[in-house]
């Protein structure tokens, strides 16, 4: 602690039960453990020495960012100190020709993207935490968002990072992963870095590509009769050979929970609508919107709104972002997945969550990322009930293991972290997990960087595995 | 030998010195090397069984599909075992709803193509050598092509891999990397297997992303006065939110060689021209035409030409795809070399490669993947004058060097293998090589897989950096 101090000065080094309470959890917090200490970075020089004071005394570090996480990833480790690089939030060069901008690792996602707007330039990727998620956080968790489907998640939109190595050879050195143009020779250490939740390094700059302001977005709803449908009409859209900017469905309890919070103008007898964004220049859109109209119309849809202006976009998209606390409203408790399969696989998805929440005598609701296959089943359970969240999780493991049967997988942008290390054991082999421990003893041979979190051991896979064959 | 041919029956185990000579190289000649035997794999029992041999008796294995690779990748290693895929050439399945298809690795690019063209999809990136290069290779030199940059390179296009793994506790065991959708928990191994160049891993399956064949291609050549001008176009175009299928570049020189040779219909007394693919619903490209024939006539273009109809489309890239062979005729030799760099820097470049070329009495011709920022500078010499050889290296040595000092990369799309390993040492620094011999001893312990390539050992590169500190 003392050796701590010396780098971290006064109230940058927490160590008081009152002041490590608010660093508990992540955004996650069914899951809470308290550091031994919490260390505020203001430099890169803060992080390569708090990295070689853990090496010298032998304690876990779990670096993150604003915490927004949703899967206990950025949650302090017992015994562990928890370094936090939320002050080190500087945007350090936005560079307009090259499309281009650096960034410090605490740098707040939508900050970014105001700054960048004078140049008529935005960062793209938009986590519906970007109000307060930062972008080293992003990176760890490869984040995605509603607008990922045209411009791609986080690794797509990242050049370079800079990152303070644990491995043997080097450690504690700074090294730089990528580049400032599209290609890189040797491994790709860059994709490897974007949702390895800080298990492989600390990340202390981030060069992000940055994409053109659209000149015009307008944004279509269709409503359809059946989920069935509006899950095919996603497909078709992108068999059409039209990428949305975004495209988004939520199911008719969504629908009427979200309605009865802020009147978004959604029709209460659909069984699922589809929120759709076309962006680029006027003469794109407009080509789009024919062709996305016509496939809409050729999919069953039973209506199909155009949005009249910006106000009404504004107005239907309010909905869509309000709909996790609009569904909050009407259960004491709720609990999101993040499962994904392939686009063609939704209707199915969507069916069997049904099946399996009438089994546990549960509610689910639907809002997601349809373009993606990315789901978001939101289970509503009342916790004062006894069993209600035992049902709860065993729902959700029914949901995201149906989901891997189908060809996907158990998350889409939420990461592993401490939540989904047993379905862990469900999507991978003990061959293929043997792969990722490989990768975790080469990066990280000390084990210091969020240890026993995402990668689970062997024995734990086992003993996951034996439990679900006998209990089901 | 004997154990070997317990598993290469017959002619499928070459080790005369006349059946060797075929395989002494890859696409790329200088580079020749007689591998102790040759084993032609038929599946994948064939690479476990061939890399437990390799373990076995300590000897080093390479493996390659059809073997065009351009930077000595697929070059055998002397008293090494070459594992050719090119046999495992099955098309397993076309999914036209998930829009995939599952193929050996020694599948030919243009054959997959062509099986999915009946379901109205196409397999996007197109190296120039598609009509020979194996699915597998694609995906060890993550391959790019002409219409990477509005659908992506190898990376972007392939879901999952079956890999034979090389690793310590999962020794010759087959996992999957990736999955049917479009993310994965756990690393990012499917990134770090493309562009491997045969380091990390056997291939013995890939499951790859189809792309909706586009309604309509239109396309569109720009005359310019100077290369600068036309190199600022490019990064107009994707400024103004148009992603092209197609975005190449051709220098005076490569104009001049080309039409002499098949009378592309180029205008000789243009500086640079553009040529411009468009594709998709023909409102769309209607769109996009407007936009781009717009922003180029802001950039200086002194006359832009729309293609009448497919057949003049056809003449105008039968001209750029024989720009190779059309230079190879103005010169005894030529050396084609791979740097990228960010888009904005692309004049830049032109005019410093000029300055080199002048320095070392050479003549450099340009045809390029100008939207992605990937040069081909093709250096024509000739071979007989005693240092002709020695000055083209030196002078490609500049311009990639160059590259790096404009924030590119050495490579973009043709890998590093024995062509490139020195310029490793530039491009990177002593820890961030570590970075990448960490995840190599990580995957591949023994050192059994393409070993002393791509990535160089510390004490070449220091020589490397000697050699070039005291003579320049």
């Amino acid at each position: 602690m003392a050796a701590l101090r010396n780098v971290f000065h006064g109230e940058r080094l927490l160590v008081k039960r009152e002041n490590l309470a608010p660093y508990e959890c992540d955004a996650l917090p069914v899951y809470t453990t308290q550091a031994l200490a919490v260390a505020l970075a203001e430099s890169e020089q803060d992080v390569v020495e708090a990295l070689k004071l853990c090496k010298e005394f032998g304690i876990p570090l779990v670096s993150r960012g604003a915490g927004t996480g949703l899967s206990a990833g950025a949650k302090p480790i017992a015994g562990g100190l928890l370094l936090v690089t939320a002050p080190m939030k500087q945007i350090l060069e936005i560079d307009q020709v090259a499309m281009t901008a650096r960034v410090q690792p605490g740098a707040i996602n939508q900050q970014l993207s105001i700054a960048s707007a004078p140049h008529g330039l935005y960062y793209a990727p938009d986590p519906s935490s970007q109000i307060a998620c930062s972008i080293g956080g992003n990176v760890a968790e490869n984040a995605g968002g509603v607008h990922c489907l045209k411009y791609g998640v986080t690794v797509q939109n990242v050049l370079s990072v800079r990152l303070v190595s644990a491995a043997e050879e080097n450690f504690g050195e700074v090294i730089t992963l990528g580049s400032s143009c599209l290609s890189q020779p040797g491994f790709d250490l860059l994709a490897l870095v974007h949702g390895s939740e800080g298990g492989l390094g600390v990340i202390t700059e981030v060069t992000v590509k940055l994409t053109p302001v659209p000149e015009q977005t307008r944004t279509l709803m269709a409503d359809f009769a059946s989920v069935r449908q509006a899950a095919d009409a996603v497909s078709a859209i992108v068999r059409a050979g039209v990428i949305p900017a975004a495209l988004e469905m939520m199911d008719k309890l969504a629908i009427s929970a979200t309605e009865a919070f802020c009147k978004a103008g959604y029709n209460l007898d659909a069984a699922g609508i589809l929120l759709i964004d076309l962006d680029g220049h006027p003469l794109e859109v407009e080509a789009e919107l024919a062709i996305v109209e016509r496939v809409l119309g050729e999919s069953g849809a039973i209506a199909v709104h155009l949005a009249s202006d910006d106000e009404q976009r504004a107005h239907w998209w309010k909905g869509r972002k309000s709909a996790f606390p609009a569904i909050g409203r009407l259960s004491p408790d709720y609990y999101c997945i993040d499962g994904t399969v392939p686009r063609h696989r939704i209707g199915d998805v969507l069916e069997a969550t049904e099946r399996f929440a009438e089994k546990y005598a549960l509610r689910v609701a639907n809002v997601f990322h349809a373009g993606d296959g990315n789901l978001h089943p939101i289970i509503m359970f009342d916790g004062r009930e006894p069993d209600a969240l035992e049902r709860t999780e065993k729902l959700a493991a029914d949901i995201l293991e149906y989901c891997i049967e189908v060809g996907g997988t158990i998350t889409g942008e939420h990461g592993v972290g401490v939540e989904k290390i047993n379905q862990m054991a469900v999507q991978f082999s003990d061959a293929e997990l043997a792969q990722f421990r490989a990768i975790k003893s080469a990066l990280d041979p000390h084990n210091l960087l969020n240890p026993d979190k995402q990668i689970p051991t062997l024995a734990r896979c086992q003993e996951y595995r034996a439990l679900r064959s006998c209990c089901g």
